[in-house]
């Protein structure tokens, strides 16, 4: 395939393939590559984990589908009364992070030691990138408002913190604690301890877990034109105690320019890691002129071809949306303030 | 200044001013925008610290150089004797972890807190893109090696470990570990006070640091055309406990691409993370078209316009080199088994 064919055909095939034919002509709406670019304002677009998505888990998608509408709202309120993209970022992903569905804060999935070992990163595309991220932490309810905190804290005058450290910093800044126990769900443990009793290198493997993979996150465009995009995970099932993620990692899991789009990841965090995934969909629209979504549907599909199982949330400043994922799933959404629904999708 | 110009003229300006006249000719003939690719051969290439490189340092000049000189030796013997890059860039950058004069290894920085907090990473060129990275280790003597062993061992999935799992994970493999008291000199623990006595946030401010940032890195190409490129730092005087660098962010700090570049970069850290620097450097080859040596200058340059200060050494399967900087000072050379000789530079 020529490198910069127009990516209309090629995302409907896509997108055929993912959704469903169902969805496609959704997906046709939202992924048109207009020739004229459309501002379609005030926008937030999220995710809640991309992978395998069975069968036996049907029954619960209507609780999923609920918990991302709910999460686009708490985003869509604050664009809607003027706030900025990084408030609304921060919002919807504190909701997915206090949701046991998604494996992020409350729904966090167990390291092999058997620990809750969260991360997270947060960054604004101003032309100063400020960024804030956080990794290792054990009782800090939100990891997403520790990330925001650490970028807006004129005091602090670092991008990433980890372990003990972040944890007090969270906690001086008045920010909730929790005891570990508070990230204990019944199905992660169960999760943790089926893992326990296979190969302990087949738990990366996208396709023999029947659970999503990790990860939530949100990219928001404001009235003025600012993107935001925030991250949160657990990680993934039976990680190694001591694990940093591609989430926590600028420019891996998380990426936001205004000249270009806010990303998020989700997946094989390895394979975002050592592809820098979220900067190459925007090096893609800086370098090449391709537009948000030929971007991020041309590094999902090399990605897959890599062997790295994943998707990408992405937007533009033009409040034009992106959701491309190579795994059988991905629980995602959109909402624009020009109209006020939640599309969702899994 | 169009984008696309052909960058000599320009370099030369950089260089001129960087290097001073008489090394000109020398940057003149490492940095030519060759019109046809020649091929060096196995060539490594070296950085020591970039940042402020104050008159009263200039006694000490010598002892630098010759560092570098050991340090480039060592790597290259092994790309002499038909070995690969992964090990020149490994040896390389142990020379200078276990000299006392560079801040990463044996001559590490101390945190706010008073400890020495050191990380690394190391990638492969290769289409997989191979990569490993730890942090915030306080006994590991050698984190480079560190950084190898998890990119090597095949029974670990992860890319990136911290924290006292890592330190495990290296006593588990083998690596030296040392006691925490190793790191303690004399020079930096004075760097640590004086650092006190300022304005805690004013020791981020590369110009009014009186001493080289920290990191030392190396970039090879091996007789197969394999490109690896290994990062090692003590992070910056006086960072926060917990603080992570740019250093073992894969896309930051370190990248390796067959088919662009290695990259390994110096300075100061949050910029390196915000921009996401060894990646763009690579992508502006990908997608621009830009030869490593462009490409790289455009980076640091760019680098500058935002306010960070620093610089990347980096290197094309051809054994082109890259070696620009925007701080008054970076200590660097390069060697190529074509002559063998060591030219090093402050």
């Amino acid at each position: 395939m020529p490198k910069n064919v127009g990516c209309l055909s090629v995302l409907n095939d896509l997108y055929t393939l993912i959704l469903g034919d169902d969805l496609r002509e959704r997906s046709r709406l939202v992924n048109s590559n207009e020739k004229v670019e459309i501002n379609h304002g005030p926008t937030l677009v999220i995710h809640g984990g991309a992978g395998t998505i069975v069968r036996e888990n049907y029954s619960v998608q209507k609780e999923y589908l609920d918990a991302l509408k709910e999460s686009l709202m708490a985003g869509h309120r604050i664009l809607l009364s003027g706030g900025n993209s990084i408030d609304a970022v921060e919002a919807a992903v504190r909701i997915m992070e206090d949701c046991p569905l998604f494996n992020a804060g409350k729904g966090s999935v167990f390291t092999i030691g058997g620990k809750n070992e969260l991360e997270s990163s947060i960054m604004i595309g101003t032309s100063n990138h400020p960024a804030g991220a956080s990794t290792l932490l054990h009782t800090v309810k939100n990891p997403i408002t520790l990330a925001k905190t650490l970028l807006l804290d004129p005091e602090n005058p670092h991008v990433f913190l980890g372990g003990i450290v972040a944890e007090e910093y969270a906690e001086k800044k008045g920010l909730e604690i929790v005891d570990p126990s508070y990230f204990w769900t019944k199905k992660r443990w169960k999760q943790h301890l089926e893992g326990l009793e296979k190969d302990n290198n087949n738990y990366l493997e996208m396709d023999s877990s029947p659970y999503p993979m990790g990860t939530v996150g949100a990219v928001a465009v404001d009235k003025n034109g600012i993107i935001a995009t925030a991250t949160s995970t657990g990680g993934m099932n039976n990680k190694k105690d001591g694990r940093i993620g591609d989430t926590p990692l600028i420019a891996c899991g998380t990426w936001a320019d205004n000249e270009t789009c806010g990303v998020s990841g989700t997946g094989n965090g390895e394979f975002f890691i050592r592809y820098g995934i979220a900067q190459d969909v925007s090096s893609r629209m800086r370098y090449l002129g391709e537009s948000v979504d030929e971007a991020a549907y041309n590094v999902i599909k090399n990605l897959g071809k890599v062997g790295g199982g994943g998707g990408v949330i992405a937007l533009d400043k033009y409040g034009k949306v992106a959701m491309p994922f190579n795994t059988s799933g991905m629980y995602r959404g959109y909402i624009r303030v020009s109209d006020g629904i939640p599309n969702v999708y899994i």
